[in-house]
């Protein structure tokens, strides 16, 4: 690649609430080979006992948070409050966290021209957290299913998301004019890690050819 | 003491910044007798070369915060900036926990009629930000120097306190009018735990006596 005055930042979503609140099964995993678990594709075991899901919404998909840190209120979605489980939310203290971030940026004048963003609620909440943070009145993110994490970590089903439509109703700045590179459909269950790095060099270098210099 | 329709919250400050980034000998501690320790009245060991004071504020008491959880601008305060060493402010995390305790106090029901705080910094940030979260324009926060913690933690050195006309200054909610039950120089370094458990409870009966049904 020829020498550039781009910058790519990289960032990571804020503290969600899922691997927050959530009992993960740690000592079970220190029982077994933590090989072999790789080699299954297993996750670690989870205790069901302990989890936000069952503890913070009712029979009758009522939310009722039982933490301070985690989110006075969660937004509709058209595919159920159940999907919550598998595409959760940032916590009080991961919003903070992004918000925090995006002030640094721009208190050491780092200007974002555009931001792409998985299409997973908690990197959607990261990015609005960060251009709230930066105080940027232009910005929009670019809802990209092709930036979701390894499909490895989906646990054997397909992740369902909220729509851009959906997140621009809750008043997140999105722009709505953007056609993802990757459809939901592209995305393979039995993706391997190398496979999961191909996807996301192609992506990134496609999204770099659009912003020539 | 009667019946009584009155409530009293006893609330904590949020988390602060010298014991988050500060580097305590924990290490050092477990090699000795734990017990000679607290009988001598010694501190936990600090390792000097992790303090968050010496780390972000250069020779001429300029401060440039090195974490983002660190509070992104400190007050000017007239006892100097190395004050700050034995009168912590909260992190940016600490504010945000006592914002979101103002903010369940309301949606409980909770109604709050008066405010006593501690002169210590920590303690008024975290009555700022409760009341804040509670989205009252009316409570201000009457500073009581006989709330401040036990006199066994202050290092054998008189602690040093922002005075109420500066949090006023600052835009903070206090009650310039309040006249304190004890005045600094009232509070005994060597108070033993007894004297201190004696304090408090004088102190809050007294508050109480104020505020008779």
């Amino acid at each position: 690649m020829e020498k550039s005055a781009r910058r790519l930042l990289v960032v990571r979503h804020g503290e969600r609430c899922d691997l927050t609140f959530n009992q993960q099964g740690v000592l079970l995993l220190l029982s077994v080979d933590i090989f072999s678990q790789l080699l299954c594709c297993d996750r670690f075991p989870v205790d069901p006992r302990i989890n936000w899901m069952k503890q913070s919404f009712d029979t009758n998909g009522r939310y009722h948070p039982f933490d301070l840190n985690l989110p006075r209120n969660l937004p509709k979605r058209n595919d159920g409050f159940e999907m919550f489980a598998s595409d959760t939310p940032l916590t009080e203290m991961g919003y903070l966290q992004s918000k925090l971030t995006g002030r640094a940026l721009r208190d050491y004048g780092v200007k974002v021209d555009h931001v792409y963003c998985s299409a997973a609620l908690r990197c959607v909440q990261t990015a609005v957290g960060i251009i709230k943070g930066m105080d940027s009145r232009t910005l929009k993110i670019n809802v990209e299913p092709g930036l979701y994490e390894w499909m490895y970590w989906c646990r054997n089903s397909i992740p369902s998301w909220m729509t851009p439509e959906e997140f621009n109703r809750l008043g997140y700045p999105i722009n709505s004019y953007y056609i993802p590179l990757l459809k939901p459909n592209d995305l393979c269950i039995n993706e391997t890690l190398n496979d999961f790095y191909e996807r996301s060099f192609a992506l990134v270098s496609k999204i770099l050819s659009i912003h020539s210099e």
